[in-house]
């Protein structure tokens, strides 16, 4: 039984005694946020047209090293396009993680697919490739360069890895894997801006991939997302897709396609921009603070704190407390007690195969997903926590 | 055929000579848009959840005089919800005018249903609801209150009627006609937003409306929408599923449907409470502005300005310039002319039909619409053009 004195004094140890909240994860705008927001403002382009959305895309191409940046208004719809650009179609089935937020999951059903959810691994809390190879030999077949569920009779079209809290997965064994059942790969790195996985940043190892800039991520447009595209038509496809599908013409409206009205607005660039200047700083405060959790928690008993794989370089976007065995009654105490100094925690999102309406959708084992739901605890992380950089 | 000398200086003395170019309609934000916006960025609540979005939705109810209004991240996104809620499934077909943004027929197919396009009336753009009663009667039978069409079999289950421009319809024919053939009505208000139908603002003649807060619109917020609710369990209903169908606790993810990332961001509501201050003065200076475009055409032979229906009380959110009679060539040559004085005029939308994406669509006799998209000009209508207040 871990102790949950000795963990809240563990907290107090890195939070410090407060007398305002520490929400689990906040922003701080206290670079050129304003400056840039105000100009958007007088400059009249605060919607779907301005500058600040092309300066953002490009900002976020520079930082991850990925060729082209689509902005969008958050990560849902950047998952969305995603799915699409990679032709999963209605009835096809794809491979998610059902630990995770509940936006993968829905992304599917927006394209009339259906989600599958498969295990995960403690030691990253991403896919469990091991496991994921042995069911899909057990379960799908390749037919005509296609994987199918033998138990569905459908098409297993794509699939989804999470880099979970920022710990970005072992993305070449999941090429391999990918490319023995021919899967598409869609890299969902909401949660991993400023992760990097051997030297490369995440959402590399496919052609399209997803960020978040949600309220609570490192780098926050109010909502925002965007897509990351390696080739120059997809790129083109995707920034299309997302505009209503409207063919450019001085006057004339004329869309050629079934488009999208995810377009990230202008002044959501602008809060962008100014927050991606501050990334480097904030990823060393992020990291910074992981260090000194796992410091202050390396004493208890029956707890530790999660650490990034050796192979990769993570944001610690959420710093997560495993303990050694599940215990619900100690989740929910501990952070009852943690709320006595104000100090916000969180449980892990419900596994997706427990919610109603994914309850009857085709799963692998999940036991140790079940598991993990009643051990892990996500502790304070905003950056500014950190304490390296103001 | 008409002058376009004529039609030039008509417009001059309207807008003046300029150095700089005037747009179709721009925003300004020349009220506490700073204040708020600064306010927001400085509570570090920017995101999704934020004292500035229930103060908007608070505001829109209150102007509108619907009960409850839910503001979501786009009008595209307040129509899809709003279909939703009306209950229209795959396979359904819901009634849209052919004259319309695409939106509203993209929203159509995000639910799997299909557009069925009707006729409009050149005497306020919206929906001809003589030859559409003639239409239905034909096409369609009630049976088990459903309408279904005879000659795809399939349900037609809503309409949703366009203010075009900001000018109402009819509300209580359609009304009427609606109730006859078991149609549930939603009404797309997203260019009407300060019109008034007999008195009412418009929005009530359903039990769903929507809103459209994009930058081209009287009130922006960037991006953003809403959706206008009479019935309070619907209302609760349109924020659950706009708000990832997550069920309010203090720290568990739990989701009971599949939902939808369509929350306003918090910025973006703290803008749209600074424009929604000044919204009377903007629609008094729209209206001024609109009087003022009727005085200097009314003298040009084969074309005059669109003016409000009787029974109505216009926003006038975009003036239209109607030919007597269909002139492309006209059209193209008048919107290039005025270019050349900074003038940006903007032809209609190419009708719904004859896009590609729905050219198989369901439609009938669209022989108005098809000479009104060669007949109409839409002139700069921005609210300070009006010049009562600044």
């Amino acid at each position: 039984m871990v102790n949950i004195e000795q963990c809240l004094a563990a907290l107090t140890q890195v939070l410090g005694e407060n007398d305002k909240d520490v929400p689990l994860h906040e922003p701080k705008f206290n670079g050129n946020e304003w400056q840039y927001v105000k100009d958007c403002l007088d400059s009249g382009w605060v919607s779907s047209v301005g500058e600040y959305v092309t300066l953002f895309e490009q900002k976020i191409a520079d930082y991850t090293g990925m060729p082209y940046a689509i902005a969008v208004m958050n990560g849902t719809a950047a998952l969305h396009v995603c799915l699409l650009l990679a032709d999963v179609a209605r009835e096809d089935e794809v491979l998610i993680p059902s630990l995770t937020f509940v936006a993968t999951a829905n992304a599917v059903t927006y394209c009339g697919a259906h989600p599958h959810f498969i295990e995960c691994h403690e030691s990253h809390l991403g896919i469990d490739l091991d496991k994921l190879r042995t069911y899909l030999t057990q379960i799908a077949i390749v037919k005509d360069k296609q994987c199918i569920n033998k138990l569905t009779g459908r098409r297993i079209k794509a699939i989804i890895p999470v880099h979970i809290f920022g710990h970005p997965i072992e993305m070449s064994l999941l090429q391999t894997l990918a490319q023995e059942f021919h899967l598409k790969i869609i890299e969902d790195a909401s949660e991993s801006l400023g992760s990097f996985y051997r030297g490369v940043h995440t959402g590399h190892a496919s052609d399209i991939a997803c960020l978040s800039f949600n309220g609570n991520k490192v780098v926050t447009t109010g909502g925002g997302g965007a897509i990351l595209i390696k080739d120059e038509a997809l790129a083109k496809k995707a920034k299309h897709m997302t505009t209503t599908a409207k063919r450019p013409h001085r006057y004339e409206f004329y869309h050629d396609e079934i488009g999208y009205n995810y377009r990230l607005p202008n002044i959501n660039a602008a809060l962008g921009c100014a927050q991606l200047e501050r990334l480097p700083q904030m990823i060393e405060n992020k990291r910074h603070l992981a260090k000194r959790y796992q410091d202050v928690f390396s004493d208890i008993q029956g707890a530790s704190i999660l650490q990034e794989p050796q192979y990769a370089k993570s944001n610690y976007w959420l710093n997560a407390l495993i303990l050694d065995k599940p215990d619900r009654s100690f989740i929910e105490h501990f952070i009852d007690s943690a709320v006595e100094r104000k100090y916000h925690l969180r449980g892990l999102w419900t596994p997706m195969d427990r919610l109603p309406m994914y309850q009857s959708s085709p799963k692998m084992d999940l036991t140790m997903t079940h598991q993990l739901f009643d051990r892990v605890i996500s502790l304070p992380s905003s950056p500014h926590l950190g304490g390296v950089y103001a």
